[in-house]
């Protein structure tokens, strides 16, 4: 069952994205359509095994899955919060989106906000964005010196290393896509007057960045992946396969979790015969 | 299309929710089966109102709403955030449930923890019970003296003013249930062991106050309904109903709310342009 984890799990540094194609379609169970089946399938037994963390949580359990979510802009985070995430039930799911910091949140530490937005005990917390935007568009517009970017990797490796102590299951995932397939989908928003909203000129200012943005994605996953908190690429030209992927690997995640449903501290009969002989309600 | 709104909004005082049937279907649009048909194309159609309520938010919009459900145990508070709330794309959604105040929360006003809970611009909130079990639990268990119940009666609707006027929609739902069927659902649960764990035995000592409640509930209705903070009680004895229901009044408020997209404060084909004619990318 850990077999998508272990196909998709960042190899080790140095990394080198450029010879992990965003088209390919590891481990896939079949052609689009088939992959959508699987997917609706795996979406039922995700949305089970979450209820049952849930339970657990109400139960007393401190155990959450905290999924973050990386990728360049229309890599498909919005993508995967609606197809993977939306099968969930809203209860004890939490969708935490990081834009760029406010004033507020500059004056503190850059792992302050995302202290702050961490899933409770039984929840499944996702970032859409995250702490990595620091050292991402931190690094590549140079908004902090090279030795504070560096500091920061240890920062959150350190941050981390604590969730993974406080039983938060850490699941990382880059939206791996090409150039090309951003371009398209770019176009496309700005032609649809219904998505047009969601276009920034400033996506078009960053795109003649690529190559030093996915150096910075690249150091981010050196410096970041462990096996407790793993980076996982998901090819993402594909949004069919990006969605099943990112689907699947909660799904290991969960599955291996086991999550318990919480034993009754009461007698179930003794409770049963209360409700039934009860006397007659008014009202 | 405001006509739900109208046929479930709360009688004027004083309300006397014996005379309301938990059985009925106000306006159902057929059996179940067709209702459920129906109600998977409101759901479409809330899913593209938020996404535009959304959308007004990200270019700049105050605007959002509150949906604020109460109801007995077993009502199906639960159930309608999953199959109407869940039909809305998680992004913009935020479901908020309160439990028994923890000692933090009990420190401050009961309306402290309902103030940091509230929805951003844009987004579609959702209180699974609320500042109003301070007048429900704590009246009919006498948490507060009654004079302190009285004067929250007056701080909940001087609070809610203020939503209204930071431009937030408030939809206020009282799940409007029988004791028998109260009954019948506990019944299951305990011989579920699925859900077991959503089982409390303090739920059969509420059952007893059960017409205390009822009263507790009415009053609350009677004090804090105004025409900019509505109370719609919505029969809930057929879930199916209850679900077509509560959606088709989120329908009804966020179609009279008309969200607009944002229009672009730049040129569109300005920006195709430097899409099409940018250099070659490496990377």
């Amino acid at each position: 069952m850990s077999s998508l984890r272990r196909a998709l799990r960042v190899p080790p540094a140095p990394v080198r994205l450029s010879g992990l194609d965003p088209r390919s379609t590891p481990l896939v169970p079949g052609d689009k359509e088939r992959t959508r089946e699987v997917m609706r399938v795996d979406a039922e037994r995700l949305a089970e095994l979450q209820q049952r963390l849930y339970a657990e949580g109400v139960g007393g359990g401190r155990r959450r899955v905290l999924l973050v979510l990386q990728g360049m802009d229309t890599s498909g985070k919005g993508g995967v919060v609606k197809h993977v995430v939306g099968a969930m039930e809203p209860h004890g799911v939490q969708v935490v989106s990081f834009g760029r910091p406010t004033p507020e949140e500059l004056r503190h530490s850059f792992l302050w906000r995302v202290r702050k937005a961490l899933p409770g005990p039984g929840k499944v917390g996702v970032f859409d964005r995250s702490h990595y935007e620091d050292v991402l568009v931190g690094r590549v517009r140079q908004l902090a010196a090279p030795e504070v970017i560096e500091r920061r990797y240890r920062e959150i490796t350190r941050f981390e290393r604590q969730l993974v102590a406080d039983d938060v299951t850490v699941v990382k995932v880059f939206l791996h896509l090409s150039p090309w397939e951003q371009k398209q989908r770019l176009l496309a928003r700005l032609d649809d007057s219904t998505k047009r909203w969601k276009f920034d000129p400033s996506d078009v200012d960053e795109r003649a960045l690529w190559p030093e943005y996915q150096e910075a994605y690249a150091t981010a996953m050196e410096r970041t992946d462990t096996d407790t908190t793993p980076w996982y690429v998901v090819p993402a030209d594909r949004k069919w396969y990006r969605n099943w992927a990112v689907g699947r690997l909660l799904l290991e995640t969960l599955t291996a979790l086991q999550p318990r449903l919480p034993e009754p501290t009461w007698d179930v009969d003794e409770q049963r015969d209360r409700l039934v002989e009860e006397q007659p309600l008014s009202g």
